[in-house]
């Protein structure tokens, strides 16, 4: 009796269910401390002090009905303008409250802006490997998902691939730098290139493509690398952010779309995506968070502990011989099994007490990621396992 | 560029803009406290204490990692417990922590339950007078809209037009009781009627037909009046709850589904559900909000207020000699215009400095919405200003 869309999504769920059932049993056969879980990319560090800090002095000193009360669908005035100031004075942008829209999460922005721009067999538009989730979302307004091919060199983007893959039907292109799964990060060249095939591409087909960056991972930058801000290479930019990595706040829900006024159509597009914040049943991002990040705005977890485990990690899989892009951010690393049936060898991994994803749920098969999100220790500890994973297939 | 569904819904979303800027030319103009503003459902008490201690309580206290951190799509298992063994407690329902998803408030638990049962063309029946926002909700899903007509007698159930409007493509029901805009709550009787109904229909077209209980006004139930718990007379029920009136927190959007296992294809529509939170962004219901909700359940704002008011309002627009149905519940009353043309008196009623909603805007024309939860005084200044407008129409 459930709906059709959701019958496939449903059986997926449930293996997803099962493989999370199955790493319980298993931590229950080996210990939990001999097991090392890089499946989730759940944040492993806490937030803040500030966080706690500023949710106690608000509640005692905010006026309780405002506090917790509605707001405009977009949120607070004060929290956007802060947003705003910050995102000026970081990365040099010229936003105002109008540009900034609160939401729930990147995933809630995500849908919010699908559901503003996508008519059914609109083309949306991923880079391979990429968030799976994002055909979901994609789904959800019948929009149609077509993949860029994988640039397994560097995990930037086969810019050739790109190029001839958009049409007049292209509404949006998502990208997600640094990028989940590889921890790629696109640089200002990549950035460039992307923008001027983009303007060449609207100019011949007399339409406006949405370019959509989702930077959770945005602060997760290793060795001072440079994330550009795309608004300022691509005026059909909208910028999905969310605090959850940052913050270490995955479960609170809060995030934002930053949109800066040059975007063709932009008042229909933030009219549009704050009615679709509401009708999509967020209504509005909730409220004491919202308030929360105003006041800690600029602070992030310590988050050094994710470049930690990368260099120690990195270093330990290429001397065992495991071919790897190094990562720029984020806290996945995306390696090439020594198999060409990532699925098998994931499966093979869990006799060494490892959980690691196939790249096939990325859209990248012969290639697995770990998410090392997790306690230094369990880094180190497994890197036995791994060379033991690796010697079987020599 | 937006979406074609989405433009009428800006263009509307502008018209209600306009409506509320006009409200604050108004108070401009005649000073905020001569406005009698009406038009909004917004909670006028604060939170109980107890929200504002167990937040404190919660964030001094519980591991951080946890607190802010993902859990599975459908809440915390404590949380879901704490949830159902309230509801056993106090309906006498049998549920346990698989009945339960916790959501991103009522309107996010609406969402959820429409994307996991609605295939485009399916029909969602409403009855009139009803929360306009359904249409919307309805519409993301590609549902057809099916509409009771009004029962402007007691504004209980129209049920020989309910019987005849429902087909073999009846997907759900959608009820809200107590109601807004009217106020009224269904009776016992009401309940088991709609119910044989639908029972019968099942049979007759071999389909499940969900009936949606939209629950946000349970606890403002006046003069004693019982709420009955639908589960226990039809057991295709899904309850949407939303804590936003009860305690007075619209703007931190915490609910709950609850869902009996008896209800058809049970497993398939949990695991849907579960799905759905997740893949249209909601993720999860706000997981601060969640801990909130266990620690402080059994709790509400001090709701009298809103019968007293009722009381008020009640006893001095009758003897003005407006027609009205009196309100068991909620903190709207929906009385009859003196003329036809709602709209007319509505805009009419600006030169009493009156801001009321047209019932048109509830499907229900010739009569108006006024939602009193406001300060007391301002209910008690505004007889005036009603009993003008009436002198003006007699």
């Amino acid at each position: 009796m459930i709906s059709e869309k959701m019958k496939n999504l449903v059986k997926n769920g449930s293996a997803i269910r099962a493989m999370f059932e199955e790493g319980k049993i298993m931590a229950e056969k080996y210990g939990k401390e001999n097991i090392y879980d890089f499946s989730l990319g759940n944040p492993s560090i806490v937030p803040p002090e500030c966080v706690k800090n500023a949710i106690i002095d608000i509640v005692n000193n905010e006026p309780e009905m405002e506090l917790h009360g509605y707001m405009n669908n977009s949120g607070y005035e004060d929290v956007r303008k802060a947003v705003a100031e910050y995102t000026n004075k970081t990365y040099g942008t010229n936003f105002d409250i109008e540009n900034i829209i609160m939401t729930v999460g990147a995933a809630g922005g995500i849908n919010v802006t699908l559901k503003a721009l996508v008519n059914p067999g609109d083309e949306i538009m991923v880079i391979a490997p990429y968030f799976g989730e994002y055909d979901n979302y994609i789904s959800n307004f019948d929009g149609v998902k077509v993949m860029v091919d994988a640039d397994t060199e560097k995990f930037s983007i086969n810019f050739k691939d790109f190029e001839n893959k958009i049409s007049a039907k292209t509404k949006c292109v998502i990208i997600n730098s640094p990028n989940n799964p590889t921890g790629a990060v696109y640089s200002e060249d990549d950035i460039k290139k992307m923008a001027d095939i983009l303007e060449k591409k609207q100019k011949e087909f007399g339409t406006s493509i949405y370019l959509f960056s989702d930077e959770p991972y945005r602060e997760i930058a290793f060795n001072g690398v440079e994330i550009p801000y795309v608004t300022k290479y691509y005026k059909n930019t909208i910028v999905g952010y969310s605090y959850s990595k940052s913050l270490s706040l995955p479960g609170e829900r809060i995030g934002y779309l930053a949109v800066p006024r040059e975007l063709d159509d932009f008042e229909d597009v933030m009219g549009a995506m704050n009615v679709a914040n509401r009708i999509l049943g967020f209504v509005n991002a909730p409220s004491l968070m919202q308030k929360v990040v105003k006041e800690v705005i600029g602070n992030t977890s310590d988050l050094s502990v994710y470049e930690e485990n990368k260099n120690i990690l990195y270093k330990a899989l290429t001397e065992i011989g495991y071919e790897c892009v190094e990562p720029k951010g984020t806290f996945y690393m995306f390696p090439k099994c020594p198999i060409s049936d990532d699925k098998e060898f994931c499966k093979k991994a869990k006799d060494f007490r490892l959980i690691i994803v196939p790249g096939s749920n990325f859209a990248c098969p012969g290639y697995f990621r770990i998410a090392y999100c997790v306690d230094k220790r369990v880094v180190e500890n497994s890197i036995n396992s791994f060379k033991e994973l690796m010697e079987y297939y020599k």
